[in-house]
């Protein structure tokens, strides 16, 4: 029983094809690379060349005679092509596919992934096979996707299945990791001191006018600092700011 | 304005590469390619061989010199990086950054995509003219990504979120920003002017030292700008700010 799904290739013609799949999937958190009669031979320099260090998926994978063969002790099955072959059989994006195999290992089953040679795509009796197609979405005037391409999206897909909810990532929701670690956020009061301090000095130089208008550009002006969602150390810099860019007129202002 | 984000590569190494990713591109409906600095020069032969097919790209990409100047024209910037970087700013992913490009451009603002070289990365410094940081989640155990692979997946996401879109049209889930945002968000080319503008003062102040800092202070200052997510009237509004607070500085050293 395997933790993620298998990726066969049925009859890949070329050597660096295969590695870079083997390459898309070990960046995906798959390892079972099964090969149905690839066209030039098995072992493959050009394969591991291309696998950009995958070594462990090009080591690992298994030779079969028969795309049967090498789904034999699969659960489920999905085939990825990119037309309609009207076969009657459930069509799925690779987000999908992805969470159905999630939930289908969950449960203790095993799945697999069908891919056709580069050239032609997958015959329609190893379609008939599978379970589901699954097709890549594309524009519509430029669909050819490569081998590669079409594992690693599925992979992608496969990963991003074991993820939580997308929105918990959402910045523009408030979600979203940080590259980093926020120091504190700003007491509201240490905001409200900044917005003083540079109202203040804006005042001085003339900027908040007329009198009828100071409301609204001091509304907007705290707006726009809220907006940055300010840590202590953000207060800290504009504090530093205002007093940097005031400092030589108030030595001016000395002198004079 | 494009109907679709633009894809900007920084210094990218191998014609192959901006070839695969043009071919990526054009899968996804995805046109616009702009080259900041491509090591081997521009046009390239191995660039249109690797694009299988996909010319119409290769023919209207152009060139810049910074990426400054590739962005200037656009709304919302995000950069790709595999790693946390430590720029505090909002981290997506690709699907996240997908939804939030296709409402933005149905807001009527240009969206583009950061990409590093393919040995390196983004620099600090590209970094800091984006808005969010994207990062495909990959396993942790190989995270190597190439260059055509990031813009394949990063166009996948565009795509799909032309499907279902019902999140992103919730009017109860940022309305107001969105809203707001409609005021005409700053283009990133008069974002650049500000942040010239508000440095070369605090330069002239002695704020941003010693030297061996600036480059961090730079950064952080600039992200917290960036933070706010300016509209135009932002920009005019801070620069006015910064005239303002100067202004005593220059009339006092004119009287000195």
């Amino acid at each position: 029983m395997s933790a993620a799904p298998c990726i066969v290739l049925i009859e890949p013609q070329l050597g660096e094809n295969i590695g870079a799949a083997a390459r898309a999937m070990a960046n995906f958190g798959l390892s079972d690379l099964r090969l149905v009669r690839p066209r030039d031979g098995w072992p493959s320099e050009r394969a591991r060349a291309n696998a950009a260090g995958a070594d462990r998926v090009i080591d690992a994978a298994r030779l079969f005679e028969t795309a049967a063969e090498a789904v034999s002790d699969l659960n489920f099955v999905v085939a990825t092509s990119a037309r309609a072959r009207g076969m009657n059989k459930p069509v799925a994006t690779p987000e999908i596919a992805g969470r159905e195999m999630r939930a289908r290992i969950a449960d203790g089953h095993t799945c697999g992934v069908l891919f056709g040679p580069e050239r032609s795509g997958l015959e329609n009796d190893d379609i008939a096979i599978a379970d589901w197609i699954v097709r890549v979405p594309v524009a519509p005037s430029f669909v050819s996707l490569n081998l590669a391409q079409a594992v690693l999206l599925v992979g992608y897909e496969w990963l991003k299945s074991a993820g939580g909810s997308a929105d918990s990532a959402d910045p523009a929701r408030g979600g979203g990791r940080r590259a980093e670690r926020r120091s504190a956020a700003a007491s509201r009061g240490d905001v409200l001191a900044l917005f003083e301090h540079l109202e203040t000095e804006l005042d001085l130089a003339g900027f908040l006018k007329p009198p009828e208008k100071r409301p609204a550009m001091q509304r907007n002006l705290r707006n726009m600092i809220l907006r940055m969602n300010p840590t202590d150390q953000d207060v800290r810099t504009w504090r530093g700011i205002v007093t940097a860019l005031t400092q030589h007129a108030r030595r001016g202002e000395e002198r004079s």
